[in-house]
């Protein structure tokens, strides 16, 4: 079979606010080939996502991903292969080509899983899926007693694990930022898993980043997530050199394999966390998986949107026992939840169950869509290169 | 002063080639301040980063450069440092970002220099400005003959540097590319500087890269480029690591200070190569100089467009007297030669000059613009929310 088209849904919440909730929107994608229909969804910027794919050829290595993509033919796993390699080479010099790619590459494992019957955890290689312990991922309070607040609802929901990040910290005082670890260990409990992400605030200094760690020592934080910019890899190594015993996390950034490699071999991180939406796919982030298991790093998926997203995410990890954190969109905006019937929720031991049916396992809801679809067009020279297609 | 305007001209040849020839598009920016403007020019593909300027955000670390940059005060060299900082935050989940931000960070850089009526290599911190030895850079013939033909035009012409580049380079036999190189070698003669550029062709692969390296030795290649994908450090290590003195190359992907400095410290590149349309503009390229000039690493420019691209892809090192050589656009298309009046022309020691003027010394040619300019309009829900402004 080959491709026969490939149609993207942009989704947004009426309002989008200024806030680091990755919920408000998304970049949903349909496959179509051989009677079948996979779905996929690109991490962040939709109208740029759109863009890259229909974009004018600007030189032989800088081409629009429809001219790459539409038409090729797709029986299997390989072909996702070739394909990835076609995009690296013919779209080279489109930066936003890898997130866009990342959905469709999505969508075909999902295609292919239904076109053998198989879950896309089985396409990739592994003969079981393990439950993975979800923790509640969630932004700081604006002071302490709503960051305690907030941890409190997510231990009541049943969550053992909390990520809190974001927000306030590392913006003020060590002081106001201890103040903030100590009321989410509090809110959460003793016996809770607490997750701290400091995203990316103290951009290359470690000195800031070190001032917190005796603090989140002290509330024996889990880890400290993406303390600086996503490539200074300087920077986490240096700090991982003295973080008596908080362990670093990153990786959310990597736009391909060989970030997520050097992140873990060049920045000393001990969690990878890869989102499927912006790394290429899945396809990338079982390289990475395979590569951080061989590394005594512990992988971890990113997804802040979307269960289809959240299902895609779990695959490339979904049969290595031993790495049992997950990310788990605490509070999604309406859109995110609307768009799938399918949700991935806590089984009655506190785990997310990756599902047992073809392909990613995620039945999408038409209607559920509609009422956010974004009308986009995109025109050059008079002509219409992009319209919203029929949903 | 504060940004008043940001304006995108997206410039096209009639026909775009599937060839590797950069010089077929523009996306050139006029960023107007305090009764100035300034010009600069984002690396490929138009239309995305058109779409990174004014796609509506996706939450608070996803948002258009519009929402970043228009209305902030531009007074001094500071100012574009905090706007680079707070762009890398506030766009931190929109990949494009990077390239978008690099055409109006030039086009800073230029408005800057002619409010204190400074070239930018001064604003910069150099004092003087050094000449550099352009490299004709072009594409390797389908024949072999035609390889000899393009090499001998270029050293007619008065160069003493040649690069080959792409087009069969690593595609065919290992015996077909030592005819290349020889064909090269003969065409250039025995004195000139010759570069070649395999355009990531040999992806994760060693040895087939290594397989080419007693060749490269035999014609004295002065580097080799881009053998591996941007990110493969492990490669670039493993190639340098028994080179037999053939000099490895790269960087132009970097989109990021740190990618470059990455090449360098793990990837063994002795030339690092930097794209001011694509790293974030001229103020992390010259960090980017500054790092390898402190690691013995040569620094090089990237241009492969227009005149004005050039200009700010020389600001970076042009105070650094041993870092010599240059890419020159040895035969770009006639949109690349008619945007601008100024054109940076090898004089009679074939070398060329830094502009002494203001800014980037480069003058603008509105009219010649025109012809090629592409009408580009974005529209969400029904409102459009980018129209090819005025020229």
């Amino acid at each position: 079979m080959r491709i026969e088209a490939i149609d993207f849904y942009y989704l947004s919440m009426p309002t989008v606010e200024d806030i680091g909730d990755g919920s408000q929107d998304a970049l949903v994608v349909r496959v179509a080939a051989g009677g079948l229909e996979g779905w996929g969804e690109c991490e962040a910027s939709p109208l740029t996502s759109i863009a890259a794919y229909v974009a004018p050829m600007s030189h032989g290595a800088c081409k629009p991903l429809r001219d790459v993509i539409l038409g090729q033919p797709i029986t299997g796993v390989a072909d996702i292969t070739r394909l990835a390699a076609e995009v690296e080479m013919q779209c080279m010099d489109l930066l936003q080509a890898a997130h866009t790619f990342s959905g469709i590459e999505i969508a075909l494992w999902d295609l292919l899983g239904q076109a053998s019957g198989q879950p896309v955890y089985q396409l990739l290689g592994y003969r079981q899926a393990y439950p993975k312990l979800p923790y509640a991922s969630q932004l700081f309070g604006d002071t302490p007693e709503q960051t305690l607040t907030g941890c409190r609802v997510a231990r009541e929901r049943g969550f053992r694990a909390v990520k809190c990040g974001w927000g306030p910290f590392g913006k003020g005082s060590v002081q106001l930022d201890r103040d903030h670890l100590h009321a989410a260990r509090e809110g959460l409990g003793k016996d809770g898993i607490l997750l701290i992400d400091a995203g990316q605030i103290f951009r290359e200094d470690v000195e800031a980043a070190a001032a917190r760690i005796p603090f989140l020592a002290e509330v024996q934080a889990g880890w400290l997530e993406e303390p600086f910019l996503g490539g200074a890899y300087g920077a986490y190594a240096g700090l991982a050199a003295r973080s008596d015993g908080v362990k670093l996390a990153g990786g959310e950034a990597s736009h391909n394999f060989h970030m997520a490699q050097q992140l873990i071999d060049y920045g000393k991180v001990e969690f990878i966390q890869i989102d499927c939406g912006r790394i290429g796919g899945i396809g990338p982030a079982k390289r990475a998986a395979d590569y951080a298991a061989s590394r005594g790093v512990t992988y971890v998926n990113h997804t802040f949107t979307s269960h289809l997203a959240l299902s895609a995410s779990l695959q490339p990890y979904a049969g290595l026992k031993d790495h049992v954190i997950c990310e788990f969109p605490f509070a999604p905006k309406a859109v995110a939840l609307d768009m799938t019937t399918t949700h991935l929720l806590p089984d009655s031991n506190g785990e997310i169950l990756i599902p047992d049916t073809p392909g990613l396992g995620i039945t999408m809801n038409i209607e559920g869509m509609r009422p956010y679809l974004v009308d986009t067009e995109l025109a050059v020279n008079g002509k219409v290169i992009y319209r919203t297609p029929n949903l």
